[in-house]
């Protein structure tokens, strides 16, 4: 991630820089290029940039596209589908992987457009591929600072490989299926003490609940309630 | 896509939810339910929302939670990673590949919280997973409207590459979330009456007791059979 860098050309409004800025920081993309911004410093960015105010102290302000990306072994710009220029185009997920394959070995750039016009031909030119993120066809036109987090969120995601699909996910102790049938053998009992369950058909329902219980993966702490709520169950039964 | 809603609970400054409009529609996932917010309908909503204004137009205003997830078989909840509540989880990806899978057969929500103070620990238990979108570990808090902008893409791409339904999983009417509701009230009702359940401390086993039952995905068939135990415990108290 640390060889890549996304570079804004020319944009309008600093607020956007700065949604740009924090955006990038959240998914721990943090080199920012500037390619000619109207309005920059500004209070507006810094606003926008909710504490990422080192990505944008950082910032490598450059007078031209190809100042910005001169030691860039491969660039990426963006574009929405309507481009008469046919170019090759990678999808964000597709471009996130092949940007940190090259990352590997070099300086990556993804390039962001101005926000009303986007890149002319002459800078897409520049770039090895063009980036698009899909959208919805009748409505595609992101916000400057939600493409750049598509795009963020994508190289974070790449980044982290297959290594942790389950996030966080936490540590159960299962109880076994035999500790299971004990509990079918109690709950049964329980269940034909309540008349609730015919004990001479009592297999239809208790097929029911098995099923429930078995979708439902059991573990240790809530086998202690389950056996817990039958007993109190049973309790107050010899208590009448 | 048509079966899955976005919830904002008590959002406060009504330019983010334009910003969620816009990245809604961008990203072609339509129905917005609002509960409580703080200021709408509003010019700033409108604004931020750069065209999507039928999104806005078409908002359903709630009053609470329960009531825009009553209809819903599969709720999802968005969370931080620091909580202490610990609760099944799922990145953004596998959030929507599951959610679309849900949405095939019933309503689904996926819930986004207050801007600073994000959900509850009552708001999250009437979720069955929470959706954490993964972040640099030392800037992790997104803004409202990026954190749906992750979200709804990843439910586009999951669209995009949707495979017809697996045919060999039966077709379960699942119960919403507003019988859901009923149900653990029951249940604690009648856990109190057994002296199992501490009234003035009821939560930390009824949490435990809903995070079963949101694992195993109750159908019909089977809440009624749970809600004739129920029952039966009481008239069993009745006869004393």
């Amino acid at each position: 991630m640390n060889n890549i860098r996304i570079v804004l050309v020319n944009t309008s409004h600093p607020g956007n820089i700065g949604g740009v800025a924090r955006a990038m920081k959240n998914m721990s993309v943090e080199r920012l290029y500037l390619v000619d911004p109207l309005h920059f410093p500004s209070a507006d960015a810094t606003a926008r940039a909710s504490g990422a105010d080192d990505v944008l102290a950082n910032a490598v302000i450059c007078e031209t596209l190809d100042e910005a990306v001169a030691d860039c072994q491969f660039v990426v710009g963006t574009s929405d589908r309507n481009r008469s220029l046919s170019w090759p185009v990678l999808d964000a997920r597709a471009c996130a992987e092949r940007a940190l394959d090259e990352g590997r070995a070099g300086e990556v750039a993804i390039v962001f457009g101005r926000e009303n016009s986007g890149m002319s031909n002459e800078e897409l030119e520049r770039c090895h591929y063009l980036v698009q993120i899909p959208t919805n066809p009748d409505f595609s036109s992101l916000n400057l600072a939600a493409a750049v987090q598509v795009v963020c969120y994508e190289l974070l995601m790449a980044s982290r490989g297959e290594q942790s699909p389950d996030l966080a996910e936490e540590v159960r102790e299962l109880v076994g299926q035999g500790e299971m049938e004990s509990f079918y053998d109690h709950l049964q009992t329980t269940l034909v003490e309540l008349k609730f369950l015919d004990p001479s058909h009592p297999k239809l329902l208790m097929r029911r609940l098995r099923r429930l219980f078995a979708r439902a993966r059991v573990d240790r702490q809530e086998m202690n309630i389950l056996r817990g709520v039958l007993s109190a169950v049973e309790g107050k039964k010899l208590h009448k």
